[in-house]
């Protein structure tokens, strides 16, 4: 499927400084960038999944981004009812370290509790249906609840936090188990109010399947923009030096017409995998 | 009833300092302390609800305390099957600090946590009843696993713990219900091995009602030194300069005969509240 | 001197619950506290250093509370320029609590920290002038900054926060020096905004000396509303059941005149010892 | 330079389960790896900067590693003499992901820490130097102080660890200043007693800069065994499944001679850039 997606990005540099953007959708048809003022000269890079902008700030002012792109989505679906049992000596080398422990998602403190919760599920894709809808029984949505350092080890207490909080307790609570699992930053489709995204991908059978515990937009209608071990590798904005966001406005709509939403629910047996 | 408790304690002071010993029970019928060397003049003092020995040691050397006592042991049997509502306006002001959170109980991290776990639970005792099943069913016993500055914030997920932990988390939960809880330092009856133990309180229809979420040891066989908010008040000994514990050696024995040990179990509606 | 305070509080009860209020200066000569509604039947009750109100509410609703006293600030001036060395072991053993970590105040982890920056200050008087100079020059004053869940572990190393973070921080200092801290809440003069404020504590020399590491309000002008280990036990408000505040409005002026204001600086030797 | 380097590792395999180690050169010229029982077929992959050797383990019991290398150890000089200002928009954009905040080094949270202590030096290697004599003079090397999830954040305050400890603070202060800084696993020669070390790189001027804040090594006689963002991506081994670690052996000698020692001290400006 086709997707229009923008970004509208105001920012106020203090003083000269850095500006490293990761707006950009992985799968792009064609894009448009405007930046005023036009003095900057960005360069663009790709780093692991991410197709950065850097934006060196010569001097103060205000920063004006405006993204417009068609972007792919596509997927398949992959049938889980008769996974059998994994092993990590036949998973693929590269995704190993999706296993280890990152800023955001302590999985080595989590051991006992993820066993005590969802070590009896025998299947690895009910496994992590379990784990989302216990993080969406559990975790109350409360914008503001959290800060930029909140991280899967508050989360699993406190219970509170925003889209970004509930794709680290995903994260964490899978590595836990084994299971190597990576954080996706995403264009949603039917997201209210409009923003940018996040939700997870399990490794799963030697497919990255992706998952959403908030439940707040359909599984099918992500636009990916980047992917990384948590929200510290896929920051939408990196800011150094003075610079100071003032505004943000996000879209993305089908290009024509609209999409039959897809969600897991208990019971699933289906998972999408988004084609990199 | 009566026990006889012991404790020979051996520090080495390798400069001057002072050392308070928490270690005296709160009934005491009869006891001996003997200090070696017999150079250290201790003083005697209460402080809240502990009965501190503050020993200063004005020159490096090893200081062997030998402490017996008979000691009390009081309590009664509260039903609570028919328990009623609970509410704060109707609390005895003086119990209301046990509210707060402390250094090792974070109560006000846990509030959702606990809510979802117990909050459905209408009688208050089976409330309690039931954090300590749920402590004792998730967190491992496991001598080591943790440090002096271990709390209930990392049990709660870490899941494993000593009694001191095991204690801290019971009373944070407590606290998260608004159900006042303070920690009690003991000897107790039948602890293999033979050591220091630690359990909690809380505050049920106008009655401290003891509690231990380890089940290690009967709760009728309890000897209480000490009650406070968390370990931080109660400690064992608190040291002042640098002074090394070498050894501890801590028994506690029913003066006559044995005890018929009670503990709780899913169902139980009668607790022990011992008299102060 | 006298001074006058007030308090404007407004709450809305969505259900039934209980406000505890600690708003009450310790040294009042008059005041008055309207309640609207005035079905609310108030209960007034010390609990360790705090005058606390206990409102019960029993239907949904605001609540208006509008408090004026005219109360006492009394103190006295110690000089510390020939302070010799101190000893737990000749502490009044009453304050030997304000040794403990407490909930926001984690000294036990502090103690290289500590010993390497103030270790080598013998006179303890300029201990803790060192301490707050410390926190005044490396943590900024910044409104927002921090939660209710921000403790002096975490103002140490991210060096932001408001008065109860700079006081939380002077105190768990001290107390990982050996010198008994405890926290202030106060009506402060000439205090922009005006607000309620939280200064420190520090027993010196067997006197409760008031310390302030925000500078922003001089230390003769403060009146006492209470003390305790830390903001856990010193609350302004105590929501039980959901009350949500709605505005405060809060003054402090003296009743007549102007006051000389008071502050220690690098050098300082004199110390201020509020009377109880 | 050539340097023998060996590891003899015993684990105990209590169920089936896979064992990951990390302990090849980067550089070999020749090596040897025996494995009892010769029934584990190991596979050897490449991961980022690892490379691993993945072991099966099919059934419980004993397992022997025993590993030999000559490996390469080649470095360059670099004068930082004259260094002059660093721009982010200047950086190669494959070393920006090593100022991102990772599981142990948790930079976001030390902004105002790092700027107060080191924000006046201008010189970035001077920087880093100023930042490893910090911790030289402020962390206590000690043993046992700290577990496998102790991270930067406990070790600024705590100021007790070992070199994966003062590896990860350095990393976290580097980031903080805007420096990118990855961990390195090393055998390190004369390192006393011996076992695996770890140190951290530095991005300066273009080149990954040795540093070590331990100094208990020569910054010349490493061997490098992988890099990462922190210990969480540079584990030794990574044990999946009961396999409990039995006893560790390590050593490392140069082939012929010995080597001049090389430390960095307080006015340094030649680093050591490892050639990879």
């Amino acid at each position: 499927m086709e997707f229009n997606v923008s970004a509208d990005l105001v920012y106020n540099a203090e003083e000269a400084g850095t500006l490293v953007l990761n707006i950009r959708p992985l799968k792009v048809i064609k894009e448009t960038l405007l930046i005023d003022p036009r003095t900057i000269n960005y360069v663009d890079y790709f780093s692991d999944m991410n197709r950065l902008l850097m934006l060196p700030v010569s001097e103060p002012g205000e920063i004006r981004i405006s993204y417009n792109a068609t972007a792919l989505n596509e997927f398949n679906y992959v049938d889980f009812s008769n996974l059998g049992p994994s092993s990590i000596s036949q998973m693929d080398p590269s995704v190993l370290l999706y296993l280890n422990p990152s800023r955001y998602c302590q999985s080595d403190k989590l051991l006992r509790f993820t066993m005590h919760l969802f070590g009896h599920i025998e299947n690895e894709f009910e496994k992590v249906i379990s784990i989302t809808e216990w993080i969406y029984t559990n975790v109350e949505y409360l914008s503001g609840s959290t800060t930029s350092g909140t991280s899967a080890y508050d989360t699993i207490t406190e219970q509170a936090g925003v889209c970004r909080d509930f794709a680290h307790l995903g994260i964490a609570l899978c590595r836990a188990l084994d299971i190597p699992a990576r954080y996706c930053s995403v264009y949603a489709y039917n997201l209210e109010p409009a923003d940018f995204h996040a939700c997870f991908e399990a490794w799963l059978s030697g497919h990255w399947i992706i998952f959403d515990a908030t439940k707040l937009a359909p599984l099918n209608g992500f636009v990916k923009i980047s992917m990384g071990r948590d929200a510290a590798d896929t920051s939408i904005a990196n800011l150094f030096g003075k610079i100071i966001p003032q505004s943000t406005n996000i879209n993305s709509y089908k290009s024509q017409g609209v999409i039959e939403p897809v969600f897991y629910y208990p019971g699933s047996t289906i998972g999408l995998s988004y084609i990199e």
